[in-house]
């Protein structure tokens, strides 16, 4: 066995059953060594931000260690973007980038760069390998970082892995959580006791069941009210489960939101803040008069921290008494006419399946969606989480992965589509269940809506060519037919209900071009 | 006057008349202030790879400062593989980077990323802003560091860029090559006059006309052997020059090609290494026993260098002791028949245009190609020089806006074409002369070569997968007319002449697939 299989053996032994690849010459041995472990799937992405964005969608949706194989720096780099998002997303991520043989760097030969610094700027973790003897502890070791929601990110130089790995067993991953601050806790449950007009931001695992039906068991006690941040990396949502406000991406919004609130419990997750700095408008969200206080913080377990303080609280634990606390059943209905976003959010809504895990990348388009969605069937909702763009088709190719008896619906943003587009590819070869609605509005809507907040009325010719996609009109119907994905255009909310239905009932991927 | 107006402004007064651009929220002051200095043109980019791609393309065509402006950390990650190359191609490269304002960078908001270390990872100089006051000695600074063949990368706090600029004067870049050093020029002349065989590796500025005609005379003064790197970032060629050997990518090919010179004259060039690090292949082509030399390093100007070389060696100055030196017209006839990429090659070289500009990242699909090329029209020829893919189509756009009257002809692997397929779109915005050549034989088959040279006779199953690109084939012609560029496939060698005939004949960006 050599050094490459033992990485593989370990990753698998450790419970990786997916690696998404986009290697070179210098991980030829870690290629070659995905056939000796048939336990891993081996996935090809045509660009590496494909390959990251992807790893994050399967480990949002899994809760478990995602895996990348890239190349050097330069491919590193190309995948730092979409491992940004997952970083803001607790995403449980190892990357293994190859590198030239420890004795061929001192030539500084073309592709060699600084992939420390690269690796540290996205990693909770990160290593150069510098012995054959470490690299199964050192995957391991990787792999337990992974498991408190951060990225694990391993140089292993190409002499290493060609290396003989003389011992016969991988070396298992050690992971524990820490015990949960008891003080910390009692200080929120003596929030929720006083009386005081609560808020509870919900964040990283207290977002999915178990999170959420402690949440609205203490809900049921207290009478507080459930938050999000702006953007999720994952959450569980629709009937069943408790409603959970996000809180806006504009800090107007938000601040007029959850000034109501005397105290805020952050559970899981980070306090609050806008998006960008805007002049005149604090950075954090609350003010220094609110009382707050974090759960379930590092290392910690949130949802067991939670359980703690819903005992301290003696909230109950039978379902008669979330009847009021979470969503019934409730579907817009269909509706017609010219397709607008408001409307495409509408038919989405109105149609989605049970159990559907939906991909917003929508930005300005989906800004109504998910008003709309606490009472849809139980669904897995994906939000850009670290706000860099190009991260929606990657995911829903991870999504898919992990979850193929699942109908993924990726709600996406052209701009941002134009990022990492490559990923359909991906949802061809591999006929994942993904439903793309490409939310054509031909401009960097976003920034439209920044340069009125920024008093800028009417934007220069300059300008103007810098945030304007309409020159010439991207045709993603071509497009997706280039990379193999079944595609059609609408303008009219019928067509668009249509084809939905139409895509969902047959197997593969589909694009469908909403023209606004 | 604002920052963000002083930065482009003195951009404007040292030189810089482009700006490729990716920008976001942070950005906005950048952006407007492109409205009020309309000496600079900005364009868009709709990934950030192609920006810095385009700007490496321009900065090699006209030897002067390229520009780009990009969002952010995950903005600039995204550019990071082609500032990679346009690093090892030497290229004059300023980036600027909008940031959070700086009150609002401790508040961690999503966006936020360690840019710092994104930035060293590929500049010779970079800079965090830190005041107003300084901005334009900032930008003046970053000027002049990149005018010794680097990248230069600023990051703009948003605050900053709003602030009020009290001067009236933007800063000018102070710029200035070190003196030669006149020791190691003699030493080199001793190697040329001793009789010793003597090889000249010419790098950077040496590959560009003046460097070449200093190296003609050096040449017809001692007789000896002209050679580039294996991927020089740009070079002349043609009828006219002389010729210049490129060392072969395989190390075998390169030391058997180099081990038969007693010394070596470094001119601008560094020393050669194998690309990748091969068990029993020593890092270094050269051996300890062969001499070497390197002139016109770091700060020196090596065409001055070369200049005080040929006049050492009384080197002639006549246009007729070049005779025997320079390469004469001679162009390979057409052929027909079914097409593979070395007939692609001898039809490319049989009809390009005088003045041409050709991007070449054929890799296997080219390899044939530049012995073909010494005595074509004189043309351009720029080359993947960091190794890091992706680069061919926007390395093309930047060199087609830099030379508008020029036809960019770009032979491009399909591979590598999938990492920056977006900046297509820019093709088709700008109706740049960009005929773009693809390669389409649906594998990594660089890989595969790489395969052959690891002793892998049979890849398995997963490995396969992971090196072909033909499930499903990907339609080239679909996806660049979904970009705006008009498009067809060939897979005669006739078709391709005559579709080259119609591509060249008519303004605008085309894409001929090639299948192989």
């Amino acid at each position: 066995m050599n050094g490459a299989e033992i990485i593989i053996k370990t990753a698998r032994a450790a419970g990786v059953e997916v690696c998404f690849v986009n290697a070179g010459t210098t991980e030829i041995p870690l290629v070659a060594a995905f056939d000796s472990e048939p336990g891993i799937r081996a996935i090809l992405g045509v660009f590496e931000g494909v390959c990251t964005g992807a790893a994050d969608g399967y480990g949002r949706m899994l809760d478990k260690p995602a895996m990348t194989l890239l190349h050097h720096g330069p491919g590193f780099a190309n995948g730092i973007a979409n491992l940004h998002n997952a970083r803001r997303a607790q995403t449980p991520l190892l990357n293994i980038i190859g590198d030239h043989a420890t004795w061929h760097r001192h030539a500084d030969p073309p592709l060699a760069m600084d992939i420390e610094a690269l690796a540290g700027s996205v990693s909770g973790w990160f290593k150069n390998c510098n012995s054959v003897e470490m690299l199964s502890q050192d995957v391991a070791d990787a792999i337990a970082a992974t498991m408190y929601g951060r990225i694990a990110s391993l140089i292993v130089p190409h002499d290493l892995q060609l290396s003989e790995w003389k011992n016969t067993k991988a070396v298992s991953p050690e992971f524990s959580y820490d015990p949960v601050d008891t003080d910390t806790i009692e200080r929120a449950a003596g929030f929720l006791r006083s009386g005081k007009k609560t808020a509870v931001i919900l964040g990283g695992r207290a977002l999915r069941r178990r999170g959420l039906e402690v949440a609205g068991r203490i809900k049921a006690a207290t009478g507080c009210d459930l938050f999000a941040g702006s953007f999720p990396g994952y959450m569980e949502r629709g009937a069943g489960f408790p409603d959970v406000v996000r809180i806006p991406y504009f800090p107007e919004g938000a601040i007029e939101m959850l000034s109501r609130y005397e105290a805020v419990i952050l559970a899981g997750a980070k306090e609050p803040v806008t998006f960008f700095g805007y002049n005149g408008v604090p950075s954090f969200i609350l003010a220094h008069n609110q009382q707050k206080v974090s759960i379930g913080m590092g290392k910690e377990n949130i949802v067991e921290a939670m359980g703690y303080l819903a005992d301290l609280l003696r909230a109950p634990k039978n379902m008669k008494a979330m009847d009021g606390i979470v969503t019934k059943l409730n579907r817009p209905p269909l509706l017609g006419g010219a397709l607008t976003p408001e409307k495409a959010c509408i038919i989405l809504a109105a149609l989605q399946p049970e159990d559907a895990i939906i991909v917003d990348e929508g930005l300005t388009s989906t800004l109504s969606y998910y008003p709309l969605t606490a009472g849809l069937p139980p669904h897995s909702m994906m939000t850009i989480a670290g706000g860099s763009i190009g991260y929606g088709i990657p995911c829903s190719v991870g999504a898919a992965i992990a979850c193929p008896d699942r109908t993924v619906i990726n709600f996406q943003a052209d701009g941002s589509a134009l990022y990492t587009l490559q990923g359909l590819w991906t949802e061809a070869r591999e006929s994942l269940n993904v439903t793309t609605l490409m939310c054509s509005n031909r401009s960097y809507n976003i920034l439209k809506m920044e340069l009125v907040r920024a008093g800028i009325k009417s934007p220069g010719k300059s300008m103007q060519s810098l945030i304007e996609l309409d020159n010439p009109t991207i045709d993603w119907v071509k497009i997706a037919e280039g990379f193999g994905v079944p595609a059609v255009s609408v303008n009219m909310v019928e067509e668009l209900a249509r084809e939905i239905g139409k895509a969902l009932a047959e197997p593969g991927p589909h694009l469908i071009e909403m023209m606004f």
